[in-house]
């Protein structure tokens, strides 16, 4: 257990909280948006930002990790006080609001792959679980609200997760140190999702059929 | 295994298969009045009856509770029996199933109180437990449905079973044996529920801004 | 570790690829015809195919099966291949596509019959855990794509899993083989759900009264 490791845990930890707070603001927001009471509106956060991370625990066979401690539920607090508080100026503050999702998930892209390797499980669970643990959140906040999933009709959302993964296995692969695959990793995330806005890329549609169900 | 813990355990039993029923009852009804044809309202009446205590289950790495013993099954089809028997009297007795939605409410808190203590959890896991054993069905059935979850945006009903929590723990810390902690559980999520819906007691809403989706 | 135990695992194998196929192209086609991009089509097309396998899992206390193996990752981004190469052409294929979602549900029931009962459950267990894996899959998928779930509301579908556990146990009880139980249960359910749509057979619905909704 040398300073690297403790340094590097520490950063995991960091990576947890931001990404947690920013994905609980984006569950409160939209479920103050339809009305939803305070109470309502705190769980909707809660499953944006542990959603996708306990779905990943219950496949690796662990407890959900917001069970071990208090601060999945205190930053979710914190952030419908800061909903709740800022209110009236949260609509001026959307470019901020994306970066912090963006990061939120390339942060969470990182700890998926940290604890499904740690598991033992192979390079492609490791991505998928990085990629559930970066989206299936969003995707349970949408269900909730009775939303159709976003992230699977606008924008490179999940993607950005998975090309995220792919690109630390090849810098695992070539020799790169774990913390610099976690960074190169995070950054890759962020970098892709932000470009894929800014220059309006979506992924093609299969819309083509006028119906397919029978 | 004294007398006293036979007769506490009876009385979890009991307080397990009262709510089952109440909570059956409310899911095949919805599912009834949404067209559903009888195998799906009695999916979605199971659903609202096991889902909470199931993802209570999974979450503390055990085996969900109803694959134990059939009497969850069994009570799920006397509750469609019960429907199908009695559907043109039925909406003459919605405030007997208010009441039973309550006692539900009240003694599936209690149960996931006492079964999340049992698995070794600290005092805030339990509470957040006891919402889920009694909020989560009724969640799960409103996404089968496709409404939007009603506990999110009318009265107070999870919060009930929450403050219910924190009021077993209060009573716990003072020394009060668990069959009064239970008691006392049970009487105040179920005062809390009628009072709240007597007296017309909202949350506020978080409502402000235009739309928060970006 | 005779030669009919070896056969015996090569055809549930060939069972669960094939349903895999099946499914993920129907998750595919309704993701599709909602407008949803191809990685999210994917994501659809995946959890339909292997939802209701995986809650199973989660329920026996088992690793999900998909996480062991890459197939199934790999049979959904076929089925997403086969659907942009031949979607102008599908809307002719709708009688084969329901012919192979039939064989899906009755071999993802078989499937989920077996690994409940190796998993040392009764009986009843495992006929739930056939149905969910025949049937939460298409449950998920139609919550993914916010309409009521079908399954509920039209022809006979999940029912036709339910008959196929049960015919499955006769035979069993009859002394009949393992292989012998799995063709029969399989067959089964096929041909319940063939007639069932060929005759317009359904399940009588429960609506009645007006509102449930308290």
């Amino acid at each position: 257990m040398g300073t690297e490791l403790v340094e590097l845990n520490e950063l995991v930890t960091i990576f947890d909280y931001l990404g947690t707070f920013a994905f609980a603001i984006s569950g409160v927001r939209l479920a103050g948006a339809k009305n939803f009471d305070i109470f309502g509106a705190y769980v909707v956060g809660f499953v944006t930002a542990v959603g996708g991370g306990t779905i990943r625990d219950l496949c690796l066979g662990l407890t959900p990790f917001w069970m071990i401690q208090p601060s999945y539920v205190v930053i979710t607090a914190i952030a419908l006080l800061f909903v709740i508080v800022f209110k009236k100026h949260l609509i001026h503050m959307n470019n901020a609001f994306f970066i912090f999702d963006a990061l939120g998930l390339g942060l969470f892209t990182v700890v998926g792959l940290e604890k499904s390797l740690a598991a033992g499980f192979p390079f492609w669970v490791n991505i998928i679980m990085a990629a559930i643990t970066g989206a299936a959140g969003g995707m349970m906040r949408d269900v909730l609200i009775n939303e159709v999933p976003l992230i699977f009709r606008k924008d490179i959302y999940a993607v950005a997760s998975v090309l995220g993964g792919i690109i630390y296995y090849i810098a695992f692969s070539l020799g790169m140190a774990d913390i610099g695959c976690q960074v190169l990793c995070l950054v890759s995330v962020v970098l892709i999702r932000i470009l894929a806005v800014a220059f309006g890329v979506n992924l093609p549609s299969l819309r083509s059929e006028e119906s397919a169900r029978t």
